[in-house]
């Protein structure tokens, strides 16, 4: 390798990290956004954000990165495409290929759009009034549509938007794994629905004080592993995990002192997104080597926390002594089992965020289709309240009676954040695949987590995943660690096992 | 006035806005920086709003804004120097000269280095170790010397640094006020410290709860004016007021159970300086005619609010039941008198946040006089606690017993804040001269304040003062109001008149 090359590679690593500064300012203004700012503050913030963006959106598309591109990629530095350089490079014309498609005005739009649609969510859940978040549902369609048609695509218009967060996936593919999971999911629901037994969850609805649920959610995300020097755990009406990356990240949660499982599950998801987010290398921050490979693979980290691990028998052998200690009154007279079983109840419901692991991925299922339909024209806004609600007949037999409960309970779509939905269910798909792998590498996890050890498994993730960055894509990520493509089995196996033991099905 | 002239002062005027959003961007990053920041992200934090602070320099510095000032001042538009027009280019063009003298590496390191030397502080404050923070300490002074020498100057090479902070300004002149006020001042103190009468401060010590002064204070805010649609309150270790401008600006205060004044009196001293930044034009941000135009002005708000009308006996005739209301325990069996005088007490102190109207001005002139010396290199950094003081035992008679309660107890110097401190005291002068003129135009305020009427006088400021932005330079503001040039006597009456009262002295 020249000196001439290896400078060039530094000037380019310091334009990234530059735009990678900003980009995680942006990220502050965002998580400020959803936790402290006033109402007043909105149009400002749009405005602010949607400056910043356009800032980022111009470096990401500046010519000067097209020819250290030209240059480099021939280079030494690219011949290993997993190595930091190699994936840096290879990662970084994708994006730049793309980023060079989308016109500026677009991207600012796009994030003023994403800030005062979420506002506008926000008063449309409280008022349980569709039709005021309807026109600016309208206006992001309309723009995502132009979004699409900038990227280009040869199958589905919503290709281009599923590529945005799941690098490398088609519409078509996501469609039969999600089939797939379905076909073998769908019989086991109903041999659930069929059971006899059945959990009580009257014993989740008690009260549970806010205090006690923020101290037990806390202590929880301490647990596995969530660095509080290095991050925060605040309230927001819709969960995520956001802030400034790898040395700065934040995640929220929301309480209802008559659900345990809303803050607990919440807080154990988005502390198994943050997980990741710390396990990124924060000296690579604003370099592909610094950032999740996909959200698809960023779900499979939130999703094991909250289900393979926060769900398990294990898991709770340690942790409900402590339940119990912080609730006296709802659990004092509850013992392990009945609580395990409660908080693995499989039922049909309305909200997603709360469903179990079962029926979680009809959910998914829904949404998929659903804006599929909206980006493709053939659903109006005005008639999706309706469809959502149909489907819900269709796929779960429960028909939501409100549309804060229904169509308007996800923030996602206010946020113009359309193909990101199908990343949930690969997650659960990656997240059962790599739990496998952990078990056969690691031995037994049950016996750690009886004893409230959880750091073999946050250790193999970090080496396993979290460190590479997007040194592999997530196919090349799954295939490493466990040695197979992508498969709906190991997570159907899972639920087999588990709900067969819980509500005595036969395992024929 | 052309239209070629037109279109070219909106281009510069939209620069101006964007430079705005980056550094309101920046201001959030501030906030958060020294109220949620988990202590690992500060090194990422001192990069982000380093290379944020760099690109706001480099925006101002902007040849093309040169170009624009060559053309636009020349025109129409700056023919009258008070309009918004006027206004804005008689200020671009100090600010940008003034912008174009730093290099860009300069800029950059000392907003690095005021997020470090923060972080320091906080550490040293709380140890009690002046030595862990003095290296950036030396670090700053030095940086503080350049920038000074790049500005230039003829006097001293305080003067460059003074005149960031109170455009125009020279400290000789500043030197020569305070010498008047000192003079008219020290007799006064040394009256009431002879005085056989002397207020039962114990009363201010009782307990407290946090939750209950949290409660009153944001209630007082609020009965005065400060917008909490637009604005929030938060604790941090330093009270500060700051955030994104007039549609979102945050206030800190801090709690102590243990006594009553701490948290009261800074939280309406930051309202003071809230409501100043919620009255600017919030469509001008960016603007001079959207920033404040000095920090004594600024100053002057905050004093007006916290002492003139925080600390009047009619402001009390309407609050104190409400105290009371609040803390049974501590206050239910003393009297209205009695705690009015009492949150007056004049009495020689340690720490200047908590210091009396009296006494104030020499904790000022103290940093006032140290920091000349620190900047001109006369005083080391390392005999900086003992020359600090020395100079206690010297103008108030007592000596701190802790660097924590002595040279360690403000944010300022290790935020870089060189020149700041004198405009305090400039703040105190402007507050009672614009007192003066309200009660003028205004009459009675003290039977407004004693029913909790603040409105005639916020309203008032908004007109006289806030809604100007830089269209008056201070000493111009404060002729146009007053009619008269800035002058300590204003101040010294109030004191005389309301000390003479309370500790029954003779007013020959």
């Amino acid at each position: 390798m020249s000196a001439n090359t290896s400078s060039e590679y530094q000037r380019l690593a310091n334009h990234l990290r530059e735009t990678g500064l900003l980009a995680s300012a942006n990220g502050l203004l965002g998580w400020d956004q959803q936790t402290y700012l006033p109402s007043g503050g909105n149009n400002l913030r749009a405005e602010q954000m949607a400056y910043l963006s356009g800032l980022i959106h111009r470096r990401q598309t500046d010519p000067q990165l097209g020819q250290w591109l030209d240059t480099l990629c021939d280079s030494d530095l690219a011949a290993d495409p997993h190595s930091p350089s190699g994936a840096t490079l290879r990662c970084l014309r994708r994006d730049y290929e793309r980023n060079c498609k989308l016109p500026q005005q677009l991207v600012e739009t796009l994030a003023s759009l994403s800030v005062t649609g979420q506002q506008a969510w926000i008063e449309a859940r409280q008022q349980n009034n569709f039709a005021h978040f309807a026109p600016l549902l309208e206006q992001t369609i309309r723009l995502k549509r132009e979004q699409a048609e900038a990227l280009g695509f040869v199958g589905h218009l919503y290709d281009p938007l599923l590529d945005e967060y799941e690098p490398g996936q088609q519409t078509a593919q996501v469609a039969q794994v999600l089939a797939d999971l379905r076909e073998a999911l769908v019989p086991l629901i109903q041999q659930i629905e069929a059971s006899p037994v059945c959990p009580s969850t009257e014993i989740l609805r008690r009260r549970y004080p806010e205090a006690g649920q923020a101290r037990l959610g806390r202590a929880a995300a301490e647990a596995i592993g969530f660095d509080f020097q290095r991050g925060r755990l605040d309230v927001a009406e819709h969960p995520f995990c956001g802030g400034c990356g790898a040395d700065d990240t934040r995640i929220t949660t929301r309480y209802d002192e008559h659900y345990f499982n809303s803050a607990f599950f919440g807080t154990l998801h988005e502390a198994g997104h943050g997980l990741y987010e710390q396990g990124l290398p924060s000296e690579a921050l604003g370099l592909p080597t610094g950032e999740a490979v996909s959200l698809g693979i960023h779900e499979s980290q939130s999703r094991m926390w909250e289900n393979l691990v926060g769900r398990s028998r294990s898991f709770w052998e340690f942790w409900y002594p402590r339940a119990q200690t912080e609730f006296p009154e709802a659990l004092q007279a509850v013992d392990l089992d009945t609580f395990y079983f409660a908080v693995n109840d499989v039922r049909p419901s309305l909200i997603r965020v709360e469903a179990d692991e079962a029926t979680y991925n009809l959910h998914i299922l829904i949404r998929f289709e659903l804006e599929q339909a909206l980006v493709g024209g053939e659903l109006q806004v005005a008639d999706l309240p309706e469809a959502w609600n149909a489907k819900y007949e269709k796929y779960l037999g429960i028909r939501p009676s409100s549309d804060a409960d229904g169509v308007l309970q996800d923030v996602h779509w206010s946020a113009g954040l359309f193909g990101y939905f199908p990343t949930y269910s690969l997650g659960n798909l990656y997240a059962s695949q790599m739990f496998e792998a952990a078990t056969e590498a690691l031995g037994d996890l049950d016996t750690m987590f009886c004893q409230g050890n959880f750091a073999p498994l946050r250790d193999w993730l970090r080496r396993e995943v979290h460190r590479w960055g997007r040194c592999y894509s997530a196919s090349e990520l799954i295939e490493r660690i466990t040695g197979k493509p992508l498969s709906h089995e190991p997570l159907m196996q899972h639920l087999r096992g588990k709900f067969a033991v819980l509500y005595g099905l036969s395992t024929s």
